[in-house]
């Protein structure tokens, strides 16, 4: 893996990211959008069996919003087997289990096999998705060595096929591409405070609440106090914020002061 | 979590699955198909901010593909706060970050964290996504306590609102539903053959490859059957299958016989 595959040939070769075959698609749109959902996840490559309406069809265009060029290198083939002829692995999407003994892979697990597949050992993939009415059927299946069912509430199973697409995509790009972590703290231009600079601010609040006779409960106060500190700490306050805080400190205790309260 | 939330009722109970918030949508089709993802993956509450033609709309029922029951128990609030008032936890996505101090997730991370928050904590929470072409603005952004930002292609982020809706939803049913095991075989009315069954077939092969002369190179021969029985271990045979290669030797050999070679 040399880099990220930005599809700028977009020739499929070997060791790349997967092909996509979408077999016998009925309508154009949807054509249009799965190329869109295929470039939202890093998929180049697109190859269309026996489309209904023939090909090329202005609306698929319309409906790609910027994946154009994936449709423009898509390439028309007659039969499953002639879309899948130089590839290695072929992965069909297939919501129902039918009576077919076939190794079968969540899209997550299909999508790691995937990058082993092509990453890892330099090997041509495809993934097939059937027609949106009916879906691949058993002689269409036939061609794949693995199936891949996506985990989805079997109460409603009736997937669109650009979203069929988008799963997939989603799952490689999370797979192939990406190191986001999980959970991250943007600050942008600021940065978290240091426990100095949070000790300076709540040493000046307690002052200031001292002054203004919100801590007069002597019995109470170090618990209020406590409870204070709980609080700013739990956020993870920023150094910006923080200064905010004081302004915000500032201006209410020149209210008090204005009001002639003694400091 | 006392089992799968079928949204029976259609009524947002704390610690059930997240409230979905399309704010400010423009499109009766995208509410319609942003319905229809969330039932895939198993959330039911919707509510709209201030849809732009305002609302019920037939075409989203037209669109929303037998999640219609969603649609019809949806409520339209005025504004984002309305929306979000009986909620604890509020997650927004945006796919771009702007300059803003905040706790980001990717989708993952956000649906684990949806569990945990839901199901675990039995506390109501919100997702908000923003309109077709502008996403959330900064105002609603300030509702949220956490955005959620998906990895994607960075190069092609445009993302249909419904399938901003697939994702999350499809992250939800795997976090919260799914226990489904990421690599099966599946073998249906039959089984693994045992390592015995597959012996036998091997004997046999062997014997009548033996017998047609097809192992006559004895220097070769040890190589030859050690090829073919890896190629034969290797793809978990089932019963089935072996009772089939059984026919298919016998058949072969048939032909064999009747043209008189000598056994």
């Amino acid at each position: 893996m040399t880099g990220r595959d930005t599809g700028a040939d977009l020739k499929p070769m070997p060791g790349e990211s997967p092909v996509v075959v979408l077999v016998r698609p009925q309508l154009a749109e949807n054509i249009g959008t799965a190329a869109r959902a295929m470039a939202n996840g890093g998929l180049f490559h697109l190859r269309l069996v026996a489309p209904r309406d023939g090909w090329p069809l202005e609306r698929a265009w319309n409906a790609s919003s910027g994946a154009g060029r994936i449709l423009d290198s898509a390439t028309v083939h007659a039969t499953v087997a002639d879309a899948v002829a130089d590839c290695h692995r072929v992965f069909a999407t297939c919501p129902r289990p039918r009576h077919i003994i076939t190794q079968i892979r969540t899209a997550r697990a299909a999508a790691e096999e995937l990058v082993e597949v092509c990453q890892g050992r330099g090997l041509r993939s495809a993934v097939l998705f059937g027609p949106e009415r009916t879906g691949l059927d058993n002689d269409d299946m036939a061609h794949a060595d693995t199936w891949v069912r996506y985990p989805l509430n079997p109460d409603h199973m009736s997937l669109n096929l650009a979203q069929a697409v988008m799963i997939l995509a989603y799952e490689w790009w999370n797979s192939a591409e990406d190191r986001t972590p999980p959970r991250q703290f943007l600050t942008h231009e600021t940065r978290v405070a240091t426990k100095g600079e949070l000790e300076g601010f709540l040493s000046r609040l307690t002052n200031e609440l001292d002054a203004c006779g919100f801590l007069d409960n002597l019995a109470k106060r170090p618990g209020m106090v406590r409870n204070l500190r709980h609080w700013f700490q739990r956020g993870e306050v920023t150094e910006q914020e923080l200064r905010t805080l004081h302004g915000v400190v500032t201006e209410l205790s020149r209210g008090r002061m204005l009001r002639g309260r003694p400091v």
